[in-house]
């Protein structure tokens, strides 16, 4: 970066805001052209400032580019407060219900990971062989998670454990709506041999809880069970055919029937029957019985069971009172490899595109899997760096959360280290929270209140020095006894500061209040506290206060 | 791992232990042989478990070695929490002092990391070119934070951060003693222009607030500011000479005397003095008083200003109330290239090898620096992944805590980008806490007192059910209640559980209370209450409580 070019940073948080803001007007029909022009301004000057698609060029005229890895980035002080704000609720939740939390290394060897992720394999990291073993950096926390039980079976047989952390993806990024290729995922899962149903439920309530606790507005899950065992589709087709109807939010049916039929030989009564089932989308109570009338389709043994398996689970939502924020949606599909039976992902009221609606009966066709985020066209000119100029005005936030039910990734680890055929499987089931997506609702929302950036401190009294000759020792011993009352006490590291910057750091900081010591009132014993914040602020000199009873004064009459 | 070999985690923990006892039983003079023959057989059987030095051979065979990469681990529930609540406590601190913190990518441009660790370079992990840009995981947190306030110069002219996160090192790990190759560092800095030792101060009055709420017991804070100025020691050679005198705690002074003198061409008299002062270790006052009574000394400028700066320094840490933890450490001397000033290093009173004392006045000659892991003798055969021999027992935990002041690496940044010379200048001074040795010490401390491990859940209530059908949606509908309530509940997925095994999940997760409904007490509209830890643990039956009671009676009579 140049000392003439904004940081890179800068240039991002502007192209995002108004990447929004030409979103909302093209949404309510306002004129937008001013403001399209100037964002493609912004996006010319960050090519600039982070070397443009050149970098390596730049690297060898031996200037140095400052900037985070493509795909990375910094977060600042109220950033990084908000997201710790996100991983506390959603931590209240889970040890309400008894989770533990467990850490696993950010990279894993390379062969835990192999085979896990289907064709988004290739957007795993890999670390350089410098001698020794080959390790990637991990993809999601599902398959650690996996690993470290089917390598302690018999402490952890069974565990209900969550996880915040980063994970890595060498996807094309999207700064602007949050898709990185460094991200947080905060994932809940329950292992261990239970009844049909029992933790699935309480995964979907924790679910509904911890979205409720986000605050971020109306949301809905889509749930589905087996729709392919439903259809009749064999079961070695299962995985081929899950991957092509996932395919259904960006390409029409006839090109997926098209891919089920020809490419992977699916009977072509299977597929139509299938093209009519991800029509079914609804409350789920009603849609059930709708199919379980279908007589045809009751004479299917796996129909009829997987029927019965999600008129359980509904009697089990409905105790725990979360039915009403279920959608049974048949056009569901998850394109890992790893899920067997239950899936399910969150998608929150902001995520459709502009005129389409998420209410349950319309089809969500921008949802997007957290879990395996959506390929674009081809990278533009300017090879693997350049950013990708996508419109992203006319995409969702997309889903907010997605999990289901995985039960042979652990027995799959178990076996492929030589343990006993069916002695280590350990069924899953887990959901994982877009920590990036409920940050960028968080933002907008609280963008649209018009509120100023959240504190990215907790200061709670600013020591200022009036006169006399900047009375450092003074305001040292003083803070260092607020301090050791358990009082968040800040002075100026200057010796003698100017009384105008002291309040000014206190204005920047939004910090609620002022303890100002002068030569007279030292000599006096007194110390005078001044409100900066709120509709006290600033009244006056303050208030004059004994110096040996400040403590007591701070912590009882202003600080409750 | 074979189904029938025990997980390799639970080995390196009885290693880990065993390694332990055979040093206590060291120490104490007592026999200790087969203790030590016991160990040598668990490590055999670690090798096994992890392939031993035939990794890629077995690969190649086609099975899966079940384990987290050479130097990382799994952290279970329990040492999670320990390490969450050592992090929490470390926060309380820092935010009292007004700091914010951020987050920087887990990975940087590889040109970032590059000539700022010296002979410790080779120890970087790099990411393996996979097309864009060349990128290596981050060492530490202090040169991503000069990078990030090199980026930001006018939005943080100063700021105050903490950081908590992971770094990466490739390094001989030693599981026993918590150096491993990916470990937690916090890091706390003050960046900006201010009045001479002021920051500094706060940074040492912090570290001392820091240990002493960790509650790990005695330590001392060994500080040096400006060693080889005060010797005489050219500008140019200060780098090299602080790498050869950071060697004297494993070189005799001669060695590093010849290579002062021989290789690096130090002026013999110089290299005298140096050997003189590194002599010099005690309380700060009275040290200085000596120094500044050496006229000789005095009459070098650059001496007499350190030693002024000194006793700027002192008089601050007085008014903190935090002198008495300081020692005056000539001997002190760091391996990075980047530090410009004062060092310090906090020691712990368990840190010396057995029979040295940590007392100022003695050499401690065992200190490890955290950011700089010891290097030990030529690898074991087996190639680069064979756990080495050492004998730990013969190793202190090392220093818990180092920092220093590096005034120039922001500039370095700004200026390397082409920024204006001298015109991104950000002072800096900070510490970092070895967070991983605080939790050896925690965990040591907790198993002398034979405590029982840790709880790594918070559950306080388990919904039992007694007779009946199992009551499953009883249950349901009973904990749903108490989630509700904010009370941290759970149940057994199982649809008919046994009661004993209800119980025992109760006392192997140490949970506090139990509420059993049976269908006779359900049909009176009752409950019953029982504890199950503590004094009053299984008393009968427990009580009695009504129903629509119960989570009023949980919150006022029983959670309080």
């Amino acid at each position: 970066m140049a000392a003439s070019a904004p940081p890179a940073s800068d240039l991002e948080a502007q192209i995002a805001e108004l990447t929004t803001k030409v979103h909302e007007l093209k949404t309510s029909k306002q004129p937008f052209q001013a403001e399209q022009k100037q964002l493609g301004e912004l996006k010319r000057a960050l090519n600039v400032s982070q070397g443009g698609g050149t970098k390596k060029e730049s690297a060898g005229k031996g200037k140095l580019t400052l900037k985070t890895p493509k795909g990375t980035k910094d977060h600042g002080p109220s950033a990084t407060l908000m997201r710790k704000q996100i991983f506390t609720t959603l931590e209240q939740i889970f040890l309400k219900h008894g989770a533990c939390t467990i850490d696993t290394p950010v990279f894993e060897l390379r062969e835990i990971l192999a085979g896990k992720y289907g064709e988004d394999s290739k957007l795993i990291y890999d670390l350089q062989d410098q001698g020794g073993e080959l390790c990637s950096l991990r993809y999601d926390l599902t398959v650690p998670f996996a690993r470290f039980l089917a390598m302690n079976q018999s402490t952890y047989p069974s565990i209900k454990r969550y996880h915040i952390g980063k994970v890595y993806r060498r996807d094309q990024p999207a700064m602007s709506k949050g898709r990185m290729r460094e991200f947080y995922q905060c994932d809940f899962d329950i292992a261990g041999n239970f009844d049909t149903m029992v933790p699935d439920a309480e995964i979907l309530c924790i679910l509904v809880e911890a979205l409720t606790a986000l605050d971020i507005g109306e949301f809905t899950v889509k749930i589905l069970d087996g729709i392919f065992q439903l259809a009749g589709v064999p079961a070695d087709k299962i995985r081929s055919i899950s991957s092509a109807v996932d395919k259904l939010d960006k390409s029409p049916w006839e090109e997926v029937r098209r891919e089920m039929t020809v490419d992977k030989g699916l009977d072509g009564t299977i597929a139509d029957r299938i093209g009519e089932y991800v029509k079914f989308k609804g409350p789920g109570k009603e849609l059930l019985a709708t199919l379980q009338a279908d007589e045809k389709l009751m004479a299917v043994p796996s129909a009829n069971e997987g029927l019965k398996e999600m008129g359980i689970l509904f009697d089990y939502l409905e105790i725990f009172g979360v039915l009403g924020y279920m959608s049974f949606d048949m056009s569901l599909a998850r394109g890992l490899d790893y899920y067997t039976g239950i899936i399910y992902e969150a998608v929150h009221a902001s995520s459709a595109p502009p005129g389409i609606s998420t209410t349950p009966a319309v089809p969500a066709a921008s949802t997007i899997d957290p879990k395996k985020p959506k390929k674009k066209a081809a990278a533009a000119p300017g090879g693997d760096d350049a950013e990708e100029e996508i419109d992203e005005s006319q995409i969702g936030v997309g889903s907010i959360a997605a999990g289901g039910r995985y039960d042979d990734l652990v027995g799959m680890f178990y076996e492929a280290s030589g343990g006993k055929k069916g002695a280590g499987r350990i069924p899953c089931v887990g959901i994982s929270v877009g920590v990036e997506r409920v940050y960028s609702i968080m933002l907008a929302q609280r963008k649209a209140r018009e509120e100023r950036e959240g504190r990215g401190k907790e200061t709670q009294v600013y020591v200022v020095a009036v006169g006399g000759d900047g009375l450092l020792k003074e305001r040292m011993a003083l803070v260092k006894q607020l301090w050791d009352a358990g009082i968040k006490a800040e002075f100026t590291y200057k010796a003698k500061p100017k009384l105008q910057a002291q309040f000014d750091t206190c204005d920047r900081d939004q910090t609620p209040l002022t303890v100002i010591i002068g030569p007279k009132e030292l000599e006096r014993g007194e110390v005078r506290v001044r409100r900066q914040v709120g509709k006290e602020a600033g009244a006056g000199e303050g208030e004059l206060v004994q110096r040996d009873e400040l403590v007591e004064y701070l912590k009882k009459e202003v600080l409750l």
